[in-house]
């Protein structure tokens, strides 16, 4: 039976940090295993907010899919690829376009909320009201039948289900399939430095591309039991520790009950706790480190799999696209 | 010195009447005597209302396209091209969307007094609501400096003008020159066969793909003057005769003279006046049926006059999309 078709973006607005690495790579690494994995540079989707200073995008498309390729996704088993040079998709876009109504897009509960939230840029634009519209071209073009999606963006992917199900019933024929989500797991939700959410805003990340000297330096300054002033003080790493949360993440189940007894029995100091995180995390961003500097390395070779990605995409998209214009018609037109 | 660009187009929503003859044909016939024109077949446009019915529109672009020749448009002088054809503009549609704020959409009178007007549509989709930022890319794509409008286009002009400006202004390049409208004249403004103006919607129409018969048939039916029942009768032409704003249109001026002189004097019937109208549309329309018959005799040409001016409206097109794109992204990109 042929694999079922898995389709996933993400935006190119800078550097990626161990939350994307647990929350979305992890997850790809294991869906390229077991579907046909179609994963793209969204560049278009970095314009709706970025459309005043878009400079940056080019720079971050390519960062993108070297970080991509460095932590294992393979063009061998998946279909890597830039958005903006698959034209088709603006075609579908505009024709999608025709047939939704605005209310949707404003209904759209992200919509409102992004409004509120990014008070410093104006996204009042009609590209970021029509952000699920490209949306639903990028999936519907690859005829995807699985989207990895978190929870909060189960109405984006219900937007598409309903763009889907209007072509079909508008033009009689069942050109796309409505995609289904895979939930990703709640609990891969990286804690930072400071315990929130890793996030580049916060200023609270390890990025992949972090020098080992950077990650060591940012792994030691981490705060840990505030109420632990020395070592012999008893910890409470469960509940008061910062560093743990990423110790949990880093270490072997057994070696972590340890670390919580000897903390608690004041026999673990911090300063050697945070020594030991650090070589790990540094142990398991050493790979990714490998794998970039032998594909930077290789420019040609990097130049030819991003081609031979858009190459393929590009390929499914016009076969779609060439199909839903058919249909559409009601005869095969220019 | 080059000759200026001028860009129009129609929308394929049907078979064109002496309204569209006089009001825009033989306008864009003298343009293309002093311009490079650029005439496009709007298909996307009409799927903006027709969309639950697209069907018909690949038809009626065909028939478009046939008018255009047989009235006298020249492929030597003008690129007469069909929009869906040139995915560039969809493209561009895409990127000035993410710069065009929703308010100047919602703002544009014609779009509430079109949701007002077509009622028995459901026009609140998105692809209607960014009708004026197609037609920006429409206009923009060829850079066109010069655009047709009747008075009541003008507000959608100004607003290709303000997205013009927008996007040299954000992206620091003069990319888009800002394109001035020609005014056509109030005056051809063409009287139907009831007197309202000429529509195919209020079934007042001559069409030019009528037959002779249809033509004859149409204007001895018209209503003349209704206060004149017998032919010993005087009439008033000027103010009461509804088939003498047609005369008008079709009779040399001199004759014009002796007609009001003989039908106030009730010398001449309305019958033998309607035969000679009859007679003098047929012949106008004698030469646009000729080059028809002529065309249909020779598809090969005629696809190779549409391919023809597709490939040359799309290189103009290309080259616009990529200096745009290149000063968006700061370099060439995909």
């Amino acid at each position: 039976m042929a694999k079922k078709r898995v389709l996933s973006g993400m935006r190119p607005t800078g550097p990626l940090h161990l939350g994307h690495l647990h929350g979305v790579l992890q997850n790809w690494l294991q869906l390229q295993k077991e579907y046909e994995c179609f994963y793209f540079v969204a560049d278009w989707h970095a314009l709706t907010t970025e459309y005043e200073n878009p400079r940056r995008i080019p720079k971050n498309t390519r960062e993108l899919l070297l970080e991509w390729l460095s932590v294992g996704l393979s063009p061998e088993k998946a279909t890597l690829f830039v958005q903006s040079a698959i034209k088709e998709h603006a075609e579908l876009y505009l024709l999608f376009g025709m047939i939704v109504p605005v209310p949707w897009l404003e209904r759209n509960p992200t919509y409102k909320e992004m409004l509120q939230n990014l008070k410093n840029k104006d996204l009042t634009t009609y590209g970021f009201l029509g952000y699920p519209v490209l949306q639903a071209a990028d999936i519907l073009i690859y005829k995807a039948e699985k989207v990895p999606v978190g929870v909060d963006q189960l109405p984006h992917l219900e937007l598409t289900r309903e763009i889907a199900r209007r072509f079909n019933y508008l033009y009689e024929r069942e050109v796309f399939p409505l995609p289904e989500p895979i939930l990703s797991q709640e609990a891969a939700k990286v804690p930072g430095l400071d315990g929130r959410k890793m996030s580049k805003s916060y200023g609270n990340a390890i990025f992949l591309n972090d020098s080992e000297a950077e990650v060591q330096k940012k792994i030691l300054y981490m705060v840990t039991d505030t109420e632990r002033p020395r070592k012999s003080d008893p910890g409470d790493p469960e509940n008061r520790c910062v560093a743990f949360n990423l110790i949990k993440l880093y270490t072997p189940q057994e070696r972590i009950q340890e670390i919580i007894e000897d903390c608690k029995a004041a026999r673990l100091g911090c300063k050697d706790c945070k020594r030991e995180l650090a070589e790990r995390v540094v142990e398991a961003l050493r790979p990714i480190w490998d794998k970039r500097v032998e594909l930077e390395k290789q420019k040609d070779l990097f130049e030819e799999i991003v081609s031979e990605g858009n190459r393929r995409a590009r390929e499914v998209a016009q076969t779609t696209l060439e199909e839903a214009k058919e249909i559409l018609w009601g005869i095969s037109y220019f």
